[in-house]
Formats: structure tokens, C-alpha cells, sequence
């Protein structure tokens, strides 16, 4: 696939010599890409045109003389705005998320029980959400903890779906699940853990499900960019990029929710925007306002965790709403899409 | 002043010893605090219950067996939402914060010229504006930046309270310089970089002037809080907490907008919370999502940048509102105000 | 497999009712696990006992009336100094690492060519190094970069080995490959963005090579001794634990180094513990300072980038000593452990 | 005084126009410095020499079409190691830091009582400290903390120099005390939350003490040096850099050692950099390998503190040696200032 040119500069120490400035010119030649010298009164800068995966290769920060190396274009494409300018809009079983289109999706951390999980999915279709998420396999810090029920779990979220007709959100972890997973859900997530689960993304490119991407609790807005431009540059673009807060110092909050990603994700990149409150939070009643925020800013959708009994989860109890909370809050947040001119589902 | 007793928990190691215990029983005793023993199959743990300001004293961490410390009381009091259930309402010049009232604080980030700024009050007034700010003491991070205009920019800002009726809001950095901001200003603003200036904020506590007070870059929501503790233990009650972003990894923006900050500042006190988002994303373009956000997730105010002429600005150009900009975006502020069933001002 | 009790207090809010504490001493019962009640002059606290997997999936933080839950004992047990009083040593080859033996592990980030990796190798033996490092799968934060020759990369690692007798670290980043990592070499790398992949940690768990895990870029140390407790708890107890550097604000080098992970690491754990100051720097001058403060600091080993002509690496070249800066730095490095009383391998 | 040109490049959009870049030609005209354009395949970029106080005064990311500013040259002059290539010593008292020598500062976190401080000075000079530190103004994030003695234990600190000859280091809190302190003291502290006290920098540059600066929490390591440059450019070039932690996600320990910080200051400045392991770590038994770490790392002095009994301070108890303590600690530190070929004192 031709990935097109991208550009960058490299600006030399003031005691980079002229030698050091060939080492750098004959490299660039012999790589195939262009430098144009331009000496200033204090610092030369070389300005250099290549194709993005050699450029992308070269360690010019190694070249003896180098002060520092700034990418002027962006280091990815087929996610970025410049390459498609209308808004990706992605539909599964009827409804819509980007594009004007709110998506509302609730349910457990973790499926647990047939009984759990088809309760959760009948309360959050009563209130109005849009699909239904849901853990198989869940990631836990702890080896002691629940890891999820597996393709049992994927086969109760099947029958919700049956149920509902909510469509599923559901999480893959491991390359040696996805067919299982692929084929019971609607919409495969990855979570934050693996955001740079190279070999993941790579394989969920290769499907034609939708992919919901989690940003890294370390990762930077370029980063989950550059994650999603892994999975669209296999084939797949039916990407949506999911904000759920990152890790800083302030202990109030579980993560921080950046809510400047929203309207900086939407600027650089056609993909849609989603918002996990219930993980940046951690807390119950930060739901209500992090989603009011999330709508505010831009978002296209939200992702709230929400359980029949919270005070018997086996995950996340902390921050999931029960099915009356849910539907208060589910009300307020369709008020707001209401005010922001978009429309649920 | 009484400011009431506090109780904290001291968890000892597994390998501590009786006279680990009682020493630490010891100290408390002499300090005239109490230790409550509880021996668990593990662990043991003593119950602290005692004054405010001797509790903050103690150096239990430093005891021979002690495993951690657990604060089980916020460290503050006057601040707190338990101390005062009602929220605080700020009212000068005739308009309100708090309470249900909302502000939309504007204006250029330094006075620089009685032009600009008199040109900026209008602005900021026709375009509903509540109060007008404007920095006469600069905090700049360069020595070689411009440093405010100093008493001349306070007379300056005088006169535009003059014309426009708008109350001012403007940056105190040195003690040494209190009467002279006091005498001039309606609300006194402590910066980011001195929110544990103790002497400034000491100093601001004896005066009877409102104080907006920036959360640091670092600092925590707790610190922010024990910051303003500072204030109200010398008597002055009208704090007004302001969140304007934080420091992390993320570099796309300035900052890194802590909006969980207002619901949780809102929960713990009863103090008003009012945004930043112009400090916060150091850009244009962000100002009106954050805003909108804000507002959605409880803010009773906004405070935003704007300048006649943001490219020939002195400083914070960059992430100014020219006039227009900002007639639009305080139009849709209003809008999410009402849709909010709060008020402008 | 038994992995004992645990204990933790969950403390409850001024407000709390009698029922609510009820309610948590009834759910503690049901999960098998006792609750102590312990009521202070403020605020009452619920001491709780009971098997570590049964704590650690109770969501106690959702009850009502909750204000806080803190953990008393650490939540990992077999890579615990507690469970395991001496140091683990690892031996490969005739080498060995931890218990007062330091290793020095270097080579380039990427296997690229035949020729490029024994030259690697070679000029690393003859500087003193003790492991060869070299990565035939690389994770990349751009699709567009060089991710590595595979099966072909591990065949000249095994070359390299045999030319040289240098153990082999090298990643691995899918479960798929495994089987052909650990056939070729001697220790499995677990990289940074994989710390937290717990498909790949039960994997590595499963198998008789030890394991080098290094710590994410967002990682607490607590979290990168759980992820080693994953491992371990599958039978594999030969677990190398790499201090690499964290993301932080500062933007002057790469990641901040954690220096003090190092001492820390070694007082909670019994594993071995290595530093990797080319990628926390990513700077090839500061390689020598870190690694000199990392021995003094206490660390088992380091783990060096080398590469015979760091201006043409596919990656990692800025951060990549060339051979004589490899002997001079491996010089100094040995001087030091010499002077800690420590032995090289 | 003249502080030099600097240079900068402004990276415009691809989609700026040619009127973009005529707008900024004419600002930077009028302002008196001067634009290059170097229209490249995709973009254009501008270079700018001009004077540093000029420069830093445009907000010429505020234009309209340009993408972003590229700073060339450091925004510091007189801090920088192009400035002065030689190292700084500071000599106090017969005492010197920098250059080959190393200083071990040592003392109470702050002054008790008479007793304490002579106590205590006289064992850290006894365990081979040279210099004296300890508090008579204290920040403390709560205002029921101890605050300090004021001039009282200024004249403690003066008194335990006669009885020791150590010179004295104590903190300045506050423009108003600096009188007071310049005359007792032999070396100002400037604490870690002042670091951006603008006008505190200035005052200090005034007087003919030389000045140790703490780094701030959340501040790099060139804010740090810009920080420094406030204190140079009124007159003052005795300035020591402390290192002493950064504010991260990690809470293990208090603050974040950034060791990387000792040989990037030393690169960028001519000025000793001193590190407070104490502060940094938080913890007793840290304060061993993070002293030799920082020394191995290429430190000027370490700043360690010491109490006579650790369990009755009034502040920072849980980090302070006691005299025991410190004597191992200190003799560990001078064979590491050996290993080094570095003199104490």
C-alpha cells in the first residue's frame, strides 16, 4: 500500500560541523529521501522529504552534530482527517455511532451468570441504551482474581443480543480468541492493557467487525492514533477510538479523564469518539457529570458500566450504576444529546 | 480557633513488637491524643483520635513496626462540604457565583495598554461577560518576558470597571503588593505557581476582598483544598476554587483538563468551583468544548481568555478568543447554562 | 494452589449507618471471609480477614456508607521477600544474575542482518559483557517501521551464541511464537507494553526458561510484582525484573529512570532486579550515569543497547552506544561493581 | 545587559496561504527580528533570529496557518553551559561544592529547639557533614502544622555554626523575611513550591548569598533553569540546582528521584546540582542508595536529613537519620566520593 510522503526537520547543534551535515545527506540519499540545507545565523536546519516507513526508520537522533529531530507531518494517515474528511460513521444491527449519531452503550464489567447478564441487558434496553457490553475474558492485575467465564460468557451475550437486540461490545485479549470472539460479538473491543498489543491490532484488522480501541493508561493521543492506523492499515476501518482516562498523580479518580482528547481526537482524526466515565472515574457518582461532559465536548457516544447488583459483582462494583441509577442518568444524558442536536443510536 | 478533632489509623507491620505499640501509645498519650489497640490474625492496627493541628504533627511513619498511616478524616475543615452544608455564594459589583448563579469571567490574560484593555472590557461586556480579568503582576517563566505594567495596570483596570460596571478579577504575586491589588480589585487571584505560597495566601485570609485561588500544577484536589484552608483560617470565608488544568505525559495540550475535579471539589466542599479552559488547553480551538463541559459537569464559572488582538498580544497570545471568537462561544455558554437550569451571573 | 489469607479495614463514612455495616459483615460472611467491627469516637472501621482470591474479587467499595477500603497486606504473595527470605539467582550458561552477581547484558535493540549481529556479539563479549540481547520481534508505535525478522532473527541470535557462548535475551510479544522463542533462547523478555498482556505472563509461566519482565511505562511497582506473580503462579519462579523508566512530564529524556524501584523492588521481592538505562534515557550519554547510579543503587544486572553502527540501526539508533563507547562505559561499569563487593556474571 | 539572539522556527500548516505567511513576516519585521521562508514539498517553514526578549514575547503560534514553534536555540543564557564552560564552585566558610567537590549538607528538617539544632549539628559535623541545614520558616501544606520559629531559630542556626563551624543552609520563604535571612545564613534556600515565586527569584538576585533552588514538584529540568536564570540576570551567579524528586503516578514513594536530572543539568548548565534524597524518597532506608546513585550519577552534594530523635520531630520525622543513621550513611557516601575522584568539601 502506498502510505504516501510525510516531511521532517533536523535541526543541528550550533558546533555541527559541515561534515556532519554531509553524514546526514548522503544517509538521506542512500535511503532514498531528500535534504534541503538551510543555514541559519546560529543553527542549520535540514529539510527532509521520504516515504512515511523510511523516514520513519531512519535514526537520524543518532548522527553525531544532531540537536534535535521534529516531524512536521503527522507519523499517520489513513486515520488522520487530512485523508478523509467526512466523519467515519459505523452502524451494526440497526444502529449508529459518529456522524451525529450518540451511541449509549451499558452492561457488566464481566459477564457472570446467564441470569446477571440478561438482566443487565433487558434494564439497559429499558433505558434507552443503544448496545450492550460485557466482559468473556477480563484482564485483572491480581492472578486472583475473576478472569472471565470464556466462550460461556460469549454465548450468554449472544442469547442477550437474541433478547434485546442490542448489539454486543465485547473484549478480545489474545490473537488465539478472536475467531470465538469474532463471531459471537458485534463490535470487538480492545482494552487499554493492550493498546500497544501490536500483534493484536494487527489481527483485529483482518476482521470485519468494528473495533472499539481503549487509549493506554500512558498512552499519548498520537499513540492511540497510531495504534488505531495499525488496524486500518490491514484493511479494517471501522475503528472507534475510546477515551477512559490516562494515569497521573492526582488519586481522587481512579485515571484522569482527558476531556481535551475528545475535541483533539475528533480534530485530527475521521474516527468516532467515545468516553468510558465508569473507568476514569472509578466512582459511581461521577458518572453523571463525566457523561454530561463527555456529550459537551463532542463525544460520540458513552460507554457506562452498569450491573443488576453492584454489591455482588465480581469486577469493577465500585463504579457500576444499578439498572434505577442507570436509567436516571441514561435520561439526563439523553437530554443533552437532545440540546447538542444529535440523536441516541 | 477550635478547629475540632480528627482520627487517623496506624497499621503496624507483621513484624512488629509490643514495645513497637506501646511506644507509639506513649507518644500519643503525651501529645494528648488517643490510640485505640486493635490485634487482628494478621495485623494490629491503633485507632488515633485526637486534635487537628497535633495529629498534623505527630511523625507516626517514623516509629520502629509502622506499616502506613491512614488519615481516616480530611485533613481540612472549614472547606468542607460537612463543615458547611449550603454552597457558598460569592456576590460582588452586584453579580453572583455560586449557587446556581454562574460567571463568565473574561478578558486578556495582562493589561498592556489602557486601550486594549478598555477595548476588552467592552467587548467582553457586550458579549455578556459577567466580570472582566486582567494581570497587572505577571508570573512569566521567562525573566526576559513582559512582566505586567504593575499599579499603572491596576488604575487601568480601574477605569475599565468604571465604564463597563464589570467587577475585576486580577493575579496577586507578593505579599508586598496586597494593598495596592486589594484597593483596586473586586476578586484577588492567586496563581497556579504560588497555590502553596503560604505567606500570599495567610496574607489574603485577613482581607476582606473574595480570593480566586488556582489549583497547581501538581497539586492535588486535597491540596487545592488544604491551600484554600489557609485562607479561611484567617477569616476570609469567600474562596473560590479554580481548576485550570494539571501537568501529565500528554502533550497535545497545555495541560491536561482535570474535569473530575469539579464534581469531586463540589462533593467535598461548599466552596464554588470555576474552569480554566484557556490555560488549561493553551489553545483557541478547545475553549468552547471545554467550556461546554465544564458547565455539564456542575462549574459555577468559567474564566476565559480573550484580547482585542491576540496576534499582537504580550503574552498567551496563543490561546486567546479575539472578540468575535468570544461573542460566539459565550453565546453557547449561555445556552448550557439554561440548559442547565443555572443563571449567568 | 494455597495462597493463603489476607486482611484489609474498610473504613466507613461519618454518615454510616448501622445498617450498612451490617450489610458488608453479612456479604463478608456469605464469601467466606470475617469481619471485626471497630467503632471510634468519628468513624467506625471493619477489619477484615480472609483467603487472598476471596478479598481480592469483593467489590467493598460499592456498599453503602464506604468511605474507603485499604489493604493491610500486600496483594501478591509468591514473589514476595516475605514468602522467600534470600535472593533468587539465575543461572543460563554458565552465568548467573541476583545473590551478589551482576550481569551485563548488551546488544542491539533488533536483529537485522547476520553480519550486524555477530559483530554485535563479539565486540560485546570482548567488553565484558555477559548476556547478548536482540530482538527478532519488535513491537513498534508505527505500523510503518521494521518489526523484525521473526524465526530468521532467532536462528542468528542462536548462532550468535554459539559463536560467542553469550546467553540470549529476546522478546516475546504472542503467545503463538512461544514455542520458537524458547526453543532459540535463554531468557524470555516480556516488554514494557506487554507488562500487564496476563495471556503472555500465564504463558511465560508455563515454561522452563526464566523470564526478564520489564515494567510498563505506566506501571507501579506494585502493579509490575503482581504481573510477576502471574507468572510465578503458573511454576515458573525464574523471574528478572527490569526497571526501564516511567512516563512523566518531563520531557528531557525519553521516560524518567525510577531509580528508587530499585531498592524498593528489593525489599518487597526476592527477584532479581536489572535496569535498562538506554531506553529510560534514550540518550546515548546518559547510558554511563545511569548505569553507574543503578549499581550503586543496588541493581543485579543492566541491559545495554549496542549496535556496530548505531547511524544505520532500523531502530533505536539515538539511544544505541557503537562499540568503543560500549568498552569504555563496560570499563567503568566494572570498576563499579568491583567497588559494591559484587561480581560481574 | 545584553542577553544575545536567539533563534526559532514556526512550522506553518499545509493548508496556510501565502497571506499567512506575509502576516508574520511583517509582525517579526515591526518587532525587529527577522523571517526566513523555506517552502518545502509540503510545507513551509519560517526561521527566525531575533532578539531573546523580543522573541519570547510573540504569540506567534496565536497566527493563523501555523501549525507549531520550534525553539532552536535554549531559552536561557547566563545559566548555560555555552555561557561559562567552566564549573562553578561555590565556597562558603572554607567549605566548597562543585568542580571536584562534593558537599554532604546535613540537619533537622526544621528548627525545635536549642537543644535539637546543637545536637544535631554537632553530630553531622562529627560524621563528617559540611554544612548545616534546618528550617526556621516552614512550608507546610497544612495550617495546622508547625510553621517554624522565625528569627528565632535563625539565631539557633547562627549559634550551632560558631559551635561547629558549619555553614549554614535554611529556606526563604517570603521577600519580607530575606533581610533576616541573608544576614544569619550562609547559603538561601529556595524551597521546591517557590521554584516559580518570580519575585522571590529576583530578590534573591540581589543580595550576595549564594542560593540553593529546589526544583519544583511538576517542573523540568530547563523550567528549572529558567528558574535560575531569574536569580542570574540580576547579578547573583552562585546558584546550586537541587534535584529532589518529581510529582508521578508512583506511591511507593513520596516524590520521584528524576537521577537522570544530575548529568542533563550538567550538560545544559555550568551550575553544582545537589541532591535531597530525604525529600525525594520519603523514607529512612532509601536515603543509602539514592545518595549513591546520585553521587555515581555525577552529583555536587548531597542534602540529608538528620534528627537527633527521628520520633519526636516535629516535621518530615518519618525521612530523617538519626545521628547512628547518618554516620554509616555518610561513611558509605565518602567511599563512594573516593570510587568517584571527588574530594568532600
Amino acid at each position: 500500500m502506498d502510505i504516501g510522503s510525510t516531511e521532517m526537520m533536523i535541526v543541528m547543534q550550533e558546533s555541527a560541523t559541515g561534515e556532519d551535515v554531509d553524514r546526514i545527506l548522503e544517509r538521506l540519499d542512500s535511503a532514498g529521501a531528500r535534504g534541503h540545507v538551510s543555514t541559519g545565523d546560529l543553527a542549520t536546519v535540514i529539510g527532509v522529504v521520504g516515504e512515511r516507513d523510511v523516514i520513519a526508520g531512519l535514526p537520524l537522533e543518532a548522527y553525531p552534530g544532531v540537536d534535535k529531530v521534529v516531524p512536521i507531518l503527522k507519523p499517520y494517515k489513513l486515520v488522520s482527517r487530512e485523508f478523509r474528511r467526512s466523519d467515519t460513521v459505523i452502524t451494526v444491527g440497526g444502529t449508529s455511532l459518529g456522524g451525529g449519531h450518540v451511541a449509549l452503550i451499558a452492561g457488566p464489567c464481566s459477564v457472570e451468570t446467564r441470569e446477571q447478564l440478561l438482566e443487565a441487558a433487558v434494564s439497559a434496553q429499558q433505558a434507552g441504551a443503544t448496545m450492550l457490553r460485557g466482559g468473556a475474558y477480563k484482564p485483572r492485575t491480581s492472578p486472583y482474581a475473576f478472569q472471565g467465564l470464556g466462550v460461556e460468557g460469549l454465548e450468554i451475550l449472544a442469547e442477550a443480543r437474541e433478547a434485546t437486540g442490542l448489539p454486543i461490545v465485547t473484549e478480545l485479549m489474545d490473537p488465539r480468541h478472536l475467531e470465538a470472539v469474532a463471531k459471537y460479538c458485534d463490535i470487538i473491543q480492545i482494552g487499554a492493557r493492550n493498546m500497544q498489543n501490536f500483534q493484536l491490532l494487527s489481527a483485529v484488522g483482518e476482521v470485519s467487525r468494528p473495533v472499539l480501541l481503549k487509549r493506554g493508561l500512558a498512552a499519548t493521543i498520537d499513540e492511540l492514533l497510531m495504534a488505531a492506523e495499525y488496524i486500518l492499515k490491514e484493511g479494517n476501518a471501522n475503528v472507534i477510538l475510546c477515551e477512559r482516562g490516562i494515569r497521573t498523580f492526582e488519586m481522587a479518580t481512579r485515571n484522569t479523564l482527558d476531556i481535551s482528547a475528545v475535541p483533539i481526537l475528533k480534530q485530527r482524526s475521521h474516527l468516532p469518539v467515545v468516553v468510558d466515565p465508569s473507568h476514569a472515574a472509578g466512582k459511581v457518582d461521577l458518572v453523571e457529570p463525566l457523561s454530561l461532559a463527555a456529550i459537551a465536548a463532542g463525544a460520540d457516544g458513552l460507554m457506562i458500566e452498569m450491573h443488576p447488583t453492584p454489591e455482588i459483582a465480581l469486577s469493577d462494583g465500585a463504579q457500576s450504576l444499578d439498572p434505577g441509577q442507570f436509567a436516571r442518568v441514561s435520561k439526563r444524558i439523553q437530554d443533552i444529546i437532545d440540546w447538542a442536536g444529535k440523536t441516541l443510536g
